[in-house]
């Protein structure tokens, strides 16, 4: 018996998410069934996170136990024959045999993409949330930056999650421009139920001149959900790598 | 009566590419069917490109007369509402009467992206050529230098291209690296029928050792396809830009 570690990366838009479920497709469930026809078991499977339907991951990690004698280097490409093509492994490696997926993680970092042009954009959907207006992206870059920290974030996050604590710490909160694409690139040692969204779809209300950057402090303390901007869409946000 | 030009973004994948085609799902037959919608008229479309099927564009350019009464400022936003989600309008506006989208293009920019990882990627598939080996990127970006200038190209072109003459004169050939993902950018006074991806491909050759970059002047002067790499896949050329 073995403990193994498989970094995950997929395409959430035709999926109900990662967690299994009846009656959906979820990420979990295409991923037991191509574990159980490489291997022949049906393991219990620890992620890192439970992405929402039509969030994207680059770098999900799972973890199983196994007793199968496929080897380690031959794991990723036997999985991926099997595996839709829009959920593919990277890497799978062992582990130490307490490592635990979610249990284990010290950290995650997510990316959101927004697009800010007038028309649509065939590349970029799905992988993009589009509003098609102009942001101020200084102003929008000045209210990322007072993110970062160790903060009760009552104020961004949505009913529904199963935490203990709202208090987080925001490692880094840095917005890239690429054209007409902004990139939020956030790390911490974890974020609350749509935490991520919430501060994108605040960051756009900063670019939109509908919230100033230096009210965030203010927002963050209030613990107060109506005061930060609306949920940005699960199109745009990708879990993009988990420490350990 | 005005002439219009158009910029136009698609996703290439479901199409047999740009050309109108009988039996055939083209980007043109798209366009007109749109046009017809909004304007009421069938113009004739002159385009400064025909791509292949699965080959992308991001700013391929259009001109067509009309004597429509929409606003050039609607005019995107009304053609997209009928266009499928894989095609959309950026911009419009008005021309001079003797601008033509093909005959009066400068030069052109394309990329090409290459997706180089042993696992496929869900991510950039349909959008990268997956490369499942090591490149030697240091080496390619040496050997893209060498197709700055002007030259005859022979040696890059297929059969089946209507030029009368395989001169051009390329401005700019770069290799961009993000992640696993390299980036040619190339442009140029214009190409010949799979020059973008025969460079692709020969610059691939190049990152496997299978060329030197030092050998590249002498497979241009050579004039021999058989010299030059495999013509890359579609999937990976984007037409990013139409200078006038």
């Amino acid at each position: 018996m073995k403990n193994l570690r498989l970094i995950l990366e997929y395409r959430g838009t035709r999926y109900a998410g990662w967690q299994k479920q009846n009656n959906a497709v979820t990420i979990q469930g295409k991923l037991e069934e191509a574990i159980e026809k490489i291997t022949g078991e049906r393991p219990k499977i620890y992620s890192s996170s439970r992405t929402d339907a039509g969030v994207h991951a680059l770098g999900l990690c799972v973890s199983f136990k196994t007793s199968t004698k496929v080897p380690m280097e031959k794991l990723p490409l036997a999985l991926n024959s099997v595996l839709p093509h829009d959920i593919a492994v990277v890497s799978a490696a062992e582990a130490d045999m307490d490592f635990h997926a979610r249990f284990s993680a010290k950290g995650k970092k997510y990316i959101y993409k927004i697009h800010s042009r007038a028309a649509r954009s065939p590349i970029h959907r799905g992988f993009a949330w589009h509003v098609p207006r102009r942001l101020d992206f200084e102003a929008m870059q000045e209210a990322a930056a007072h993110f970062v920290g160790k903060h009760d974030f009552s104020a961004f996050k949505s009913t529904g999650g199963s935490e203990n604590t709202s208090i987080r710490t925001i490692h880094s909160a840095e917005l890239i421009k690429s054209g007409d694409i902004l990139e939020l690139h956030i790390s911490g040692d974890g974020f609350l139920y749509n935490m991520v969204r919430i501060i994108a779809g605040t960051l756009v209300y900063v670019g939109l001149g509908k919230i100033e950057p230096q009210e965030i402090p203010d927002i963050i303390s209030s613990g107060d959900r109506t005061r930060a901007g609306k949920t940005a869409p699960p199109e745009g946000l990708f879990l993009s790598e988990v420490y350990y």
